[in-house]
């Protein structure tokens, strides 16, 4: 705790990274992504530039780090023993309401993926794959269970069954899915394309 | 034909309002939707604010008609006798070059919709209804041949499930999806989702 007010140069303490990360959150939400700058950033946590690029290397790894921070998708914690209590917990970690502060935050990084191709790699390496990566252990573990299939050919289109659950009420209706939503569609689509027992 | 060199007052020829829709697509393409006028429509096209205005509304909805005409997606006149046939017919009508050349432009429109709301109302109403009522009754065609339950819970999540297939590689690879694999994730998911024959 002592180092959370002296931060070295060579580390943070978790409790300082977790404030610079909702710091960054903050603007983000104030400002967007292309309009936030590391100088608004360093001014608003009182931390240097220098620190901020020595630890995160430059704005999208910070952005990303600091959403990845603030949607803790804990995937590897979650195993309760049938696919749909997984997927259903996957898909009600968060509460509604915080899924409602979220939405406005994850549209404004989705439009700026497109003119920043940085951004977009460290979106996709850092917080997309690492993710998609846990959700195929929480899958793999069904298959060992023999609740799907190994060849089921839905395996190879998670991403895309489970993103149009996620942005069509955002794009659509203009509010993000509620858990109730989330986890109709889990038992009305996603465990039937897998093939997998509905209860 | 010698209508579309001198418009009527009170109504465009098929000729002239494919012009106008062709304009509108173009600007959108050069400015975005935010940047785009009725003024820029109007000196482009050569024709008057007051026509635009009295044809069409307003900007949303002459914009939401411009993507409607330049996106012909005719799912009415698709009736191929299965299912599975019904929906390869749906996601291959335009070809990947069209795909490619449309994916900026509704990726552009899908951001406007955020910040101004008649833009959302048009398109909802004007595009996404229209087309959903068209999809239901494919989907009706095949509940009375037998191919799907009426009682399908799937039914109730044909938006969320096809939209996931066309946003996710335009997020996450800025690439618009290509017909192969838009093929591929109905017979994967949308099929087996909704308990129908995969062949």
């Amino acid at each position: 705790m002592a180092e959370a007010a002296t931060p070295r140069r060579s580390r943070l303490t978790p409790e300082r990274e977790a404030e610079l990360y909702e710091a960054v959150l903050d603007l983000l939400r104030e400002v967007g992504y292309d309009a936030l700058t590391m100088d608004a950033v360093a001014a608003r946590t009182r931390s240097s530039k220098a620190t901020l690029y020595r630890q995160w290397g430059g704005k999208a790894e910070l952005v990303v780090k600091a959403i990845r921070h603030g949607h803790p998708t804990r995937i590897e914690e979650i195993d309760t023993g049938t696919l749909r209590g997984d997927l259903h917990a996957l898909v009600t970690q968060e509460d509604d309401c915080t899924m409602q502060r979220n939405a406005a935050l994850m549209r404004g990084v989705a439009m700026a993926l497109h003119h920043n191709p940085d951004l977009l790699q460290a979106f996709r390496e850092q917080l997309v794959e690492p993710e998609l990566a846990e959700f195929r252990r929480m899958l793999q573990r069904a298959v060992d269970r023999g609740e799907i299939r190994a060849d089921c050919p839905a395996l190879d289109f998670l991403l895309p069954m489970m993103v149009g659950a996620f942005v069509t009420k955002t794009l659509l209706d203009d509010q993000p899915p509620t858990r109730t939503f989330l986890t109709s569609y889990i038992d009305a689509v996603v465990l039937p394309a897998l093939g997998a027992p509905p209860s």
